[in-house]
């Protein structure tokens, strides 16, 4: 008989468009997360933490034909042979939520909600499969205050985690008034509709010249592959365009243009009076063009969303992996999609929110140098003689007690040298020593491990002599001295 | 042809095991989980967020041969057919994340990482597929100070999240210790070993006759069935019971006990020698038998680690479903495994660290009404008159800018009854009202409604005459008069 063969061993890797994130980058998103949350508990939404699970009927993300619905989702079936999906947004999840327990809930019903969400998408640089969102939406308010509402509180979130006034803008734009502008078109048939709303999705990256080409023709586009138009002629397509470059810095003069737009059509004099009491309630609490504008150039949701539509982007430049210049961008996006919770109760339900996207907030503040490098590591107390960790623990635990972040070193302590390097790795401003010698005499040194450093890459050797970066104090000084050069590299 | 039938309604429900959290749920696990990170930050361990989902080969949950393997864990294949799973614990991706990163990660590495996971278990009444764990671990410390440190840790965590000193033990005992028993006993048949390991996690349940039954003949368990015993004479289960029942409250007397139960044994000499180490380390800072104590009665888990083990209980008495009183029981365990990596990299590693159920703390303080009851909602302000939304954003907008949590009622605000009931759902402490006349006249009329609230249960006519609860006060004294009510329910 062959010998059995031993099982290889497990590859240590994350499944393919996953991640871990270590230490200052935890901690910088749990800060921004509880900043986010504070801004928006103090408007009067109120957290909702739903499973990570649902049932893949509850989030409607798939025909019901298909075998394995796994086009977007991560699904599997349960014991009972019924499928469940990760949420791949937390929008979804609020629907399914608000339908079963819209008897216990205030109306309306103000929620915010983040975690991470999941999507079976084909990975690629910077771009998961699992990620943060932060999402704020007020169910049940037909109003359009509640819009104005949510814009505002964006605007003031920003701000709170660090993106001046300035570094931002968040710009609004309405479905109902592009209705308007295709029912005035005369373009009744769904199809061509269709087509011109994929089209304009194509505004922010093609430009007004691109959608121009595929409103009529087709275009050649990068790559040198043709893409079909939608057929209409320069005359059909000239609406649409006015439409998509209406946007002028005065709110006033913006919406006289989309009043010529849409011409006649009912829908769209709604959606301009949308944006007119949009305007005018910011306008009022001092929300102006300079942090919140109207602008019909916004396009990105103008299919899904039913109402106003919002974007927050930042509008300072970063450099791209190539060294060129280019905007951030998009960080946050919502509107107003009425028919969210309809699939359930048969009851149309008016809804409008925000999704914040935490993970490319905080990319903007690291790329702007405004978070990251790295925070200080713990003071390292060093092992001189492994029979005294109490002695060492002692001193841990005054310095925590003290409010300062400290640890023993737990590897083996022979090599004095090794502690040292780990001290290194761990970033720690500061070591403490005490071995025989010291304890005898009372006393324990301190390295100023900060110092140190640099002595070490500038210093010359008469330098090094005149100012050293260890010091021999009391052993009943250990805090104040610690204390003191922690201050001195604050 | 038949008509094309329409598809059914999905159901606004949750998967089988799972829920959803609301309001002062969430803010409470958010509070408890940034006590415990600061803790855990103080001591020097760095913050580890892995990804959820992993390959169900690092997580080795399953034998190959099986085709589904969904048991335990919530597993599907990828477009690749690899299979992948939500992590069940935080444990086994610390272990794939260590073997990944080890030539980045100091040594010792000291982690926490705190999450939800997920189990593909039954679940039951207060048992869901999907809870938080809170860990901590320290990675390449072979020292029992390692273990000693986790422990005394746990203590200050406990207490910091609200559990004072005599409300809760930790207690420690150590596998070696059982492996030093066992090898004394001469009882060196892998079967019979297993046999009594499992046996000794029944103590809990079923206590020292319990398990005396269990070791030797069987025993008739309450539900009437016979359970087969190992087979042990009376003389040889005996050491077994000398070992389970060897806790003094001084832990000298235990350490004694031990020695005497393991013989000669080598392996048992070196447990009960780590035992007192770990007693002698956090004597020497003050953890004394009231809050840590060698206790050779903790089972649980001791057939899974291969060193230290602890377990923190909550000591006061709850009064179960039943009305009954009981203790609640543990909320945390640990313990060292040695042999976290090596299936990764062959290199064995040793590792100890400690889980904390954040939910069942959470159900703790709870029962005690330490926390909970409901949090005071937000101030509303009412709409009289729905063309001045401004207005009414101007006043939630300056109560905000005072620290106030506040928000405009945005329902249809025809009925104004409808809206004093939406103050009364969203627990308002005061509703801000401001009519015509009002605005005319400069004044807002400010309810009480907790105030109002009392007076409506128990007040006679008189004294509800003798005691307003709504002021008119001047538009500028707004935020001052809503205040002043605020401290005094404060």
């Amino acid at each position: 008989m062959a010998k059995q063969k031993k099982a290889p061993r497990p590859k240590a890797i994350t499944p393919k468009g996953f991640r871990d994130y270590f230490g200052t980058e935890v901690l910088e998103r749990t800060a921004m997360l509880r900043e986010i949350a504070e801004v928006y508990h103090q408007y009067g939404f109120d957290a909702l933490e739903s499973s990570a699970v649902e049932t893949v009927e509850a989030l409607g993300k798939f025909l019901p034909d298909v075998d394995r619905p796994n086009e977007g989702v991560f699904a599997w079936q349960d014991e009972d042979d019924q499928w469940m999906a990760l949420r791949y947004d937390l929008t979804a999840p609020l629907a399914r939520v608000y339908a079963q327990h819209r008897n216990d809930l205030p109306l309306p019903y103000r929620r915010y909600a983040m975690g991470p969400v999941w999507r079976n998408e084909k990975p690629g640089p910077g771009r998961y499969r699992q990620f943060y969102q932060c999402d704020a939406d007020t169910v049940g308010a037909a109003s359009v205050a509640a819009d104005a509402e949510i814009c505002a509180m964006l605007s003031d979130t920003l701000e709170r985690v660090g993106i001046p006034r300035g570094d931002y803008l968040i710009r609004v734009n309405n479905r109902k008034v592009l209705n308007g502008v295709l029912e005035c078109m005369g373009l009744n048939d769904e199809g061509q509709r269709d087509a011109v709303l994929r089209t304009i999705d194509k505004f922010d990256k093609v430009g007004e010249a691109g959608v121009r080409e595929l409103l009529g023709k087709g275009r050649l586009d990068a790559s040198g592959a043709y893409i079909d138009g939608v057929g209409l002629s320069d005359d059909q397509a000239e609406p649409v365009l006015a439409f998509l470059t209406s946007g002028r810095l005065e709110a006033a003069d913006t919406l006289a243009n989309l009043r010529n737009a849409i011409g006649e059509s009912q829908i769209g004099a709604t959606g301009v009076d949308e944006l007119e009491q949009i305007a005018a309630l910011l306008n009022a609490q001092g929300y102006g063009p300079d942090r919140i504008m109207i602008d019909p150039s916004v396009v990105r949701g103008l299919g899904y969303y039913t109402g106003p539509v919002f974007e927050a982007e930042l509008t300072f430049e970063i450099f791209d992996e190539k060294g060129r210049k280019r905007q951030f961008g998009s960080v946050a996006g919502g509107g107003r999609y009425d028919d969210l919770v309809k699939r359930f109760t048969g009851q149309e339900v008016p809804a409008t929110g925000v999704s914040i996207g935490v993970d490319r907030l905080l990319a903007a503040l690291r790329e702007k140098g405004r978070i990251g490098g790295s925070l200080q590591g713990p003071v390292v107390v060093t092992v001189m003689d492994k029979d005294r960790m109490a002695d060492y623990q002692a001193m841990v635990a005054e310095l925590r007690n003290a409010g300062i972040r400290a640890e023993v070193y737990l590897g083996n302590p022979k090599n004095f040298g090794n502690q040292l390097k780990y001290a290194d790795k761990r970033e720690s401003p500061v070591a403490v020593i005490e071995g025989g010698d010291e304890k005898d005499r009372g006393v324990v040194q301190i390295k100023d491990l900060i110092l140190g450093a640099k002595l070490a890459e500038t210093a010359s050797l008469e330098e090094w002599k005149d100012r050293p970066s260890q010091y021999e104090v009391a052993r009943g000084d250990l805090v104040a001295k610690v204390r003191e050069i922690l201050d001195l590299h604050a």
